[in-house]
């Protein structure tokens, strides 16, 4: 059995996918935090990994870590959410699973699953904007995923929006993703509104009408907006496709984010505003292009 | 002869180039305002490449235009600071010049010329900031440069950099070329010192040891450090590079802006900074690479 396995700020996730890229098993755990040892979250991605394969010998495990990955796969150089620091994550973990093992970026490895198989299919060229508890980004050009010249292109979610703005967990200022992730989300409800919930609780109370959750998810939207704009006047792309957890709420984020993009891009009457749709794969996107890696780089 | 005409904010640029991208001939005039007609622009076109000709027979010309081009090369759709809008330019220059006419954007020509013969021709992939009254940009990628799905990529200078900031020209707010830009350079000195003096006298100023000038062309470098930050935190290239008259002034400018992108690129000790060189070409290049794509489109 081909594995994939996403290894997020917040939770680890394992899948068995098909030829066509439908998930066939799936397996979560917690991960830990980033102040704690390096073995619990391996132990945690094993745990996960074993899940699926529930007994059937690993032909292959492709790892999506949500941090940079140097450009040979080797290490995990920096992760934001997470505990590993120039972590030579492949081969430690292909010695413990006895198998060969894929490392690469979650995002790229989401960008490779939404080309195959997902939102971007069609497109000659896409950018990906992962929400999750940060932004994980990814480029698909001419039908391939631009992994950058140090294996680090993608960063969306650390340019910098708003000079000396918020603190980041990177270290920096103003970045990105403390207006528009799921921790941005929680922030902005509760400022609004003094209480205290998570992302995907926000999400919920949204889709049920409340007004101040629905108000806090375009807040995030409008800046996904701004955000995509910086990137379209850079990059024009054919198509924006968003995916990670805060996705889930659809158009209450999605609305806001195409009518600011329209309102920030540049020359936007004189050009075509690349159209912003939902990632089809969803939170398994990264789990599932890991898989296809793990697969690809076995074939 | 083959002429490539590059059509900036204040001046026409017209070049003949060796096959190894030396100029041989070249030839200025002034740019007409914005609100002026659409024919001034084009007579002072004309004045530049017949210039370059010199009563030679065109085999071709290349323009090089400070707007943007729609994909196909037949149209300006739209330039912040010239009178060109949805023109058919292409066409109507053909049948002017009685030869074949390529249209392209300033940045882009810019970037194919230092990809063929200057900065660019050794990296693998590389972004091109190119500081003239505003700011063009150009994507290098595998060798080949990136125009974007509807031929706009590179429009840096509309990537928003401070929320409700200087109002733009091209109708937007914050626009990063409002901070770092010849434009913004006078604007920084103006509002520091009270004087009116053109970027390319500030720059004179700085070079004489003026600390008023330098210290306005280091906030302009430290500008185009944060935006290269973000530039590199997206796309991650091997390479900076840095054109446009404003670069002329070199590491007076450079180096406050390699400063602020060690300082503003995420991860920067966990990954290579890229290196900031100054462009090669100096500000012929766009005309340099329309004489280029003239060529190329000929043979």
């Amino acid at each position: 059995v081909y594995v994939g396995v996403d290894v997020g700020g917040t939770k680890v996730l394992a899948v068995e996918i098909s030829d066509t890229g439908e998930v066939l098993r799936e397996a979560v755990d917690s991960t830990p935090g980033r102040g704690d040892p390096v073995s619990e979250l391996e132990d945690a991605l094993t745990r996960a990994v074993e899940g699926v394969a529930d007994g059937r010998p690993l032909e292959g495990v492709g790892v999506s870590a949500a941090g940079l990955v140097e450009p040979t796969g080797q290490t995990v150089r920096f992760a934001t959410h997470l505990p590993w620091r120039e972590e030579p994550v492949r081969e430690r973990l292909a010695a413990r699973w006895g198998a060969p093992v894929v490392l690469d970026n979650d995002a790229h490895c989401a960008t490779e699953a939404e080309l195959a198989y997902g939102a971007g299919r069609a497109a000659g060229s896409f950018l990906l904007v992962n929400l999750g508890t940060g932004i994980g980004g990814g480029l698909a050009l001419d039908g391939r995923v631009w992994r950058g010249a140090g294996g680090m292109a993608g960063e969306f979610g650390h340019m910098q929006v708003v000079p000396d703005g918020l603190e980041c967990e990177c270290g920096l200022r103003g970045c990105w993703e403390q207006y528009c992730s799921g921790r941005a989300l929680e922030r902005v409800f509760r400022v609004s509104l003094g209480s205290h919930l998570d992302g995907p609780q926000v999400s919920a109370l949204a889709r049920e009408g409340d007004e101040h959750a629905r108000r806090a998810i375009a807040t995030i939207g409008t800046w996904l907006g701004i955000g995509m704009a910086n990137l379209v006047a850079a990059f024009d792309p054919a198509l924006l496709v968003v995916g990670g957890g805060v996705s889930a709420v659809g158009d209450l984020l999605l609305d806001p984010a195409r009518e600011a993009l329209s309102r920030a891009l540049v020359a936007a009457p004189h050009r075509t505003v690349p159209p912003v749709v939902p990632a089809a794969l969803g939170p398994e996107s990264g789990a599932i292009g890991a898989a296809l890696l793990a697969r690809r780089h076995a074939g």
